[in-house]
């Protein structure tokens, strides 16, 4: 159980790059908690300060800096620019969805010129405003424990151990944040399935009210069957709701770290797939499929346009 | 919200029929609550009575008999013997594992005897004392509404909808049960691959922390979490655990019941094939797939011997 | 390496009921190997008699019946209906797609009238005439010893071992046949990704041609190569052919038994459950989890006419 | 249909780096193509010469240098060896089981000064000296043409077609012969599967012999089919086979390459986990599901020495 040091906390000041659907919300939760926080986003009017260089300007040494941008260039540049602007001495927390691998070039970019890094692995959506971040880290102990009143303000109420982790060094953040995810995948696409086979069948004649039933008591409950018992009492039969399911690099960062080290994950990669699956209009694998068993069974012809009429006939 | 009818409640008598480690549990349970239960299991002292003969001798038309024995041939018998023993206006509610596809001639034979039949998938555990029981059930509505004071004991607290569902006629409980068991398979799968990959690398220094820092705000959080976290607790390597898994009807059933319905379950049958294969001292699959790569490959022989080797090498 | 017996072979005369794809195709190599074949089927105007009856009739006892007609109800029909019309003595062979399960149930029809029974599994499709059929049987040594002159007419060319097996009692050959349709799946799906891998990178210029080099002294070569070269020979980009692909009875079974036998199948499941998605417009399973994803993560919504949008924004 | 240019062929003389099973074995069909082949192996006896350097200075310019040596860092450091030693207007072609992408760096180091380079995916293993190896290359236009005869006198009879492919620019060879490796994978799994299918169950009495039934005639005949009824004549049981089986890289490629280009790949990934399990003594993964039983379920204890328990039982 931790006490959360509050006189520190209330004497924080931090700068934060990055108002978007995250980045914005933390800055409130931290608002709350007391800490003062100087947020940048160029594309963002609440922005407090016109620019990265103007945020480091307003902020005293030795400077904390949280980055929430979106992985990739965004995150990139950001770092360059902060390795230029900042002062030895100063620290850097990389918050988004980077890959585990970007850690190692950011942080010693930023060692390069004396400035400390910790990479942060955010977990709570649009929901940790008011529930609290999890928050997975990674970087050295001193650094680590500099940030943390920031890390105890944005974390969910309860004992730290339960909504915070120090992983491990530089990169252990990220890589933690990814197996999280992947997991994620896995999960959704199990109550995913199970919800398709009680639609599939007529013996069961509500089935929203099945799944709302398991909400307590059971060995499914999860904060996950909560979301699609809301998500069935706004749209019953999912009726407005597409198949098609976008998929974020951790899913498929983390099959690609099972194949590295030779862990097999059947269940995380048919979650992916299924993602991937849902995105074609049409298979070329099926239409492979279909192909040899025209060759073969003088299998009436599935030619597309008689597996229209097939489409059709069953619709009726 | 309901409110149960307290008074109707302490004036019901029930029979129950299995004191295993379920029915042990919901008879204590059906007390607490005021019930008063007749409890008979010809392998438990405990019993209330010494026969079924003398358990519903006991109990006063029109009777409810809860039925709580292992599926098959025991609940099989334990049914026929009630329809046998039990008159017209009685009830039967039949809370084990069965599946669904039994229901029906449970029911049949009851019926023409004047018995009324309900199915009810119970979810709980050895948990399910204190937790409450989530209770799906199949049958009328004039049947269910007799038996709603039993079921509001047995079930968790908090709104009747979230731990009890009337899913349909006879066998929805049961396939509700089903189901929600089939989903358990694929989200026990997906946070046991997370967790071996978590394992796998040297970047994450402490494991059991990661997944207890996922217990508050992420995604992943649930129940079955908070039991990984708890085993991690016991044992964090899970080194007095064997990897030897056995699995339940109900995964097999979810599975057929998919094929039946061509519905695609790559992640429950994943998590399925999982628990097979845990089984197995040595897999004929990849003897087969060794013995090809033998032969096409003058690939090292990987004959028995041979691979032992290399274990012994790699284990050094 | 087999004699033939020709003699044998040129005095044989059977019945033969069912004259689709293939049994039209096996009347007429049975035909050229010099058998007398009396084919009966009602909706082909083919026939050479009239009836079930008059075919019976018209056969010298001790008959062979050979029964190439649909698996399920029509199968069980003429079984039965042979159980009547034929003799002690006589022979019967269900060469359909029937599932092994039902072989025994047939057997002991016949048998109480003292008619033999033997299931045959027929491999060879549309091809099946000039390359000959591959034979899985199950029944007694008696009973095939006595209808070998048939299997050695029908079975391809070259050592009978190589197209032809007795693989054990009634319901072998059944049970062989749904094995072999089983691992059909996996290979052609197996083709199916690697096709459509290719088709997905830039560096390969020419699908079809790659996949033809793999033709000769590949470890992938098979007929079923040959013929995906051959589609694409008709079709370089299969633009002809839809996704839709159909299953069949057997690819089903080899799941249920695999999962009755506790045989982990990853590879035959996939492949089966690829089908059945090829089949659905929508998945409910990833409405489910794009719900889950509206949920939690104010992630873009996919809403159907977003996820249109997005689908005519690629298309551009 | 080609006509191969055997004048041109009979004047070719090529240095070959490389002497191990696969190099070995083309140095052999080379010669007896009419090729002079100068062989080079720092670890075999039979070389020709005694250094790359020794190789370089035996041939006459414009050479044409064969590299067959283990990916990774051999085939990196004899590329960069042959980058110094060979002059402008020679030409490299890299057989080994390079991935795709390296051969764009390997081109770039030799196109600096002036070398050629082509990729090529060599298949055939141990048979190919009988058979032919199947050749996929990468490259120019002008540098396939120049090195055709050696391709030629490599591959198996009959069209060059079906044993030879010029599939794109350079990385284009070993991308195909990439993809036909996972194709490979899922093919092996798909037999694989169902002969342990077959093994499970008493009603098949001579598992080999309905694999060799298979080999003519059906829909799943094939190289590997043929080499698993030459596996069960050696071992019908396989008894002398471990199920320990390797993953070369070409395999894990082949799912990453998936991932990158969004292609569902659910057969191949399950055959490439199957392989990953094969190697593990315990499954973590299953230890932790196994651990989540006994903590909800008051599941008979499954700790490591009660399992041990059931295994000796079963076996009994």
């Amino acid at each position: 159980m931790c006490s959360v040091d509050s006189e520190r906390l209330h004497a924080m000041q931090i700068g934060l790059i990055g108002l978007g659907k995250m980045g914005f919300n933390m800055r409130e939760r931290l608002r709350r908690s007391g800490t003062e926080v100087l947020g940048y986003d160029p594309h963002v009017n609440s922005s407090d300060v016109s620019s990265i260089d103007a945020l480091v300007e307003a902020l005293p040494p030795p400077r904390i800096v949280w980055v929430m941008v979106p992985a990739g260039a965004p995150t990139q540049e950001t770092i360059t620019h902060l390795s230029q602007a900042l002062s030895p001495g100063d620290l850097v927390i990389e918050g988004g969805n980077s890959r585990f691998s970007e850690d190692i070039h950011h942080a010693k970019a930023l060692d390069a010129r004396g400035i400390g890094y910790i990479d942060c692995g955010v977990s709570g959506g649009i929901w940790g405003l008011e529930n609290g971040y999890a928050l997975m880290v990674g970087g050295s102990e001193e650094h680590v424990d500099r940030a943390m009143p920031l890390f105890d303000a944005l974390r969910p109420e309860g004992p730290r151990s339960e909504g915070f982790v120090h992983a491990g060094p530089i990169g252990a953040g990220h890589y933690s944040k990814m197996v999280h995810n992947g997991i994620e995948y896995g999960l959704m696409q199990a109550y995913a399935e199970g919800f398709e086979l009680l639609e599939a069948t007529k013996l069961v004649e509500n089935v929203p009210a099945v799944i709302e039933a398991w909400s307590r008591g059971t060995v499914v409950r999860s904060w996950l069957l909560d979301l699609l018992v809301r998500a069935l009492k706004d749209d019953p039969e999912l009726s407005g709701i597409s198949g098609w399911t976008q998929d974020s690099g951790e899913g498929r960062w983390t099959v690609e770290e099972a194949i590295r080290n030779a862990v097999p994950v059947p269940v995380i990669s048919a979650a992916l797939f299924a993602r991937f699956a849902s995105r074609q209009e049409t298979s070329p694998s099926m239409k492979a499929v279909s192909a040899l068993r025209n060759q073969f069974g003088g299998h009436s012809t599935s030619r597309a346009d008689a597996a229209l009429d097939q489409v059709k006939a069953a619709a009726r």
